[in-house]
């Protein structure tokens, strides 16, 4: 593994060129990002020695693991333009937020005889901010990793991969796309939705009263500031997350408007106690792990 | 102001005896808590001077400042059994989460001639577990401690207590009892809602499939940890909240739910970009503040 290529060189992207440096790797790091600003500052930070000057050089940058750190929807065209350029020992992988839709293409274009692997990968970590201005050597530390391969066959150049991901201090974890799309509705696109609709609904009714907007912000504390952070969250990551995992976000989303209409129903009622039980439940059991 | 009595000696009640040494106050403080141990904890902590003894030792404390520390419901039952036996000269103040009843409340029973004045308070701090032992002298430092005052006269004994509460490190802040409880619905008690909600719908979901839950614990973040933070308060309190608070609870309840349901509805149409522009909008005009 000497040659590593990261595509998208936002906060995600720029994080693993850093890690990749933290964690000693001695090879060369080309990247390349849409914008040409992030770009600039992907190396001017260190985290690649090369801008590489356009898509066309990305396909012929000939590396040993090709890192697709853009948002979705990109992820899966650059899978398209790779495939043909990429062949055996050679590696593609991904930091997407949803897994089903890139596995199902990863089987139609990789993993045969003499084509490249692909490793479908989630890192559990990110910012409610993007850009490569963001970016830490440190920002996987700690945090899971996942991964859905697609079968249990595993290359030379794959271990290699997995054993830099381990360097950064990340843990690695293992399971199917659907799995991988179900339970990130639950833990990471639900909370997602949530903050973004809370801030939406504060947006809404108190930007045109000045002084309520002035005291909902000098009366509002943690609470409020932890429920609203991934407000700030952009579109252009979350628009393809909605359009690869529909349907769990959609179930998900639906449970809790019905959650929250019977808390509603209950605010006189025992039947609050309940609820207020079974959330205690979960904190306690979810104990001192990141829930 | 030489005697303070503190009625209800948990979270908020400790953690206002430990501010008050901390900040020169050289009187008596003598508290009192339906908890033996909760009481006991303060005492051992120096919360407090004196254990009172029991309920009818609280009336006869002829303290100058009664701080009323308990869930509301309490509050207000202490509100009518002291009124009686306090008089000219002394304050009675609070720390309740909602303020419309208890002014309310307060207006009949404090503040004619003769009559103890009534200062309705509510300090915006606190932690998602309650009791003594999490007390802290610093706890109201920096954050907002609102008044709802009955009306623009000002005693000296309340003089001197606002004069404490802004050595504790708090920002005072004045409003009417009906926006206190109409912008505490949004800032603070739908986030409560929404996060008791939350961990009570996956409690429901992955209890009884420990492989779903295991996954879950490892695979959330900070995400998940923040928006399900709350979901470990305690009941008790919550529930004279939502008792004295029923109609702007509910109302932003509703609202919260349709935007949802609005989200649900656009997760692949640009609808969706609407809202997180919303969203985006309202976190950078709260700027650097709490929100």
């Amino acid at each position: 593994m000497k040659r590593v290529a990261i595509v998208g060189t936002g906060l995600i992207g720029a994080s693993v060129g850093l890690a990749l440096k933290a964690g000693g790797f001695q090879g060369h790091i080309a990247g390349w990002d849409a914008d040409a600003a992030e770009l600039a500052i992907a190396l001017k930070m260190g985290a690649i020695d090369e801008a590489l000057p356009g898509r066309e050089a990305v396909l012929t940058a000939k590396a040993d693991v090709y890192v697709l750190a853009t948002p979705v929807m990109a992820i899966m065209d650059w899978m398209q333009q790779l495939a043909p350029s990429v062949g055996k020992g050679q590696l593609v992988t991904d930091v997407g937020s949803t897994k089903r839709e890139i596995a199902l293409l990863a089987g139609k274009l990789y993993g045969a005889q003499g084509q490249a692997l692909f490793l479908p990968g989630h890192p559990m970590a990110g910012k409610e901010s993007g850009g490569a201005a963001l970016a830490e050597a440190g920002l996987f530390n700690g945090a899971t990793w996942l991964f859905t391969p697609l079968d249990d066959f595993t290359s030379g150049i794959e271990e290699l991969w997995r054993i830099q991901v381990g360097r950064f201090g990340a843990h690695v974890r293992e399971l199917s796309p659907q799995q991988h799309d179900e339970v990130c509705a639950w833990v990471s696109h639900l909370p997602q939705m949530v903050s973004t609709a809370l801030a939406a609904l504060l947006e809404d009714t108190f930007s045109h009263d000045p002084e309520g907007m002035a005291a909902v912000q000098a009366i509002g504390g943690r609470a409020l500031r932890e429920t609203t952070r991934l407000g700030a969250s952009p579109y252009s990551m979350w628009r393809d997350v909605a359009l690869t995992n529909t349907g769990p976000i959609s179930q998900t989303l639906l449970a809790l408007e019905q959650r929250l209409a019977h808390l509603r129903e209950n605010l006189r009622t025992p039947g609050m106690r309940d609820e207020f039980t079974m959330a205690n439940r979960f904190k306690a059991g979810s104990g001192n792990s990141a829930t």
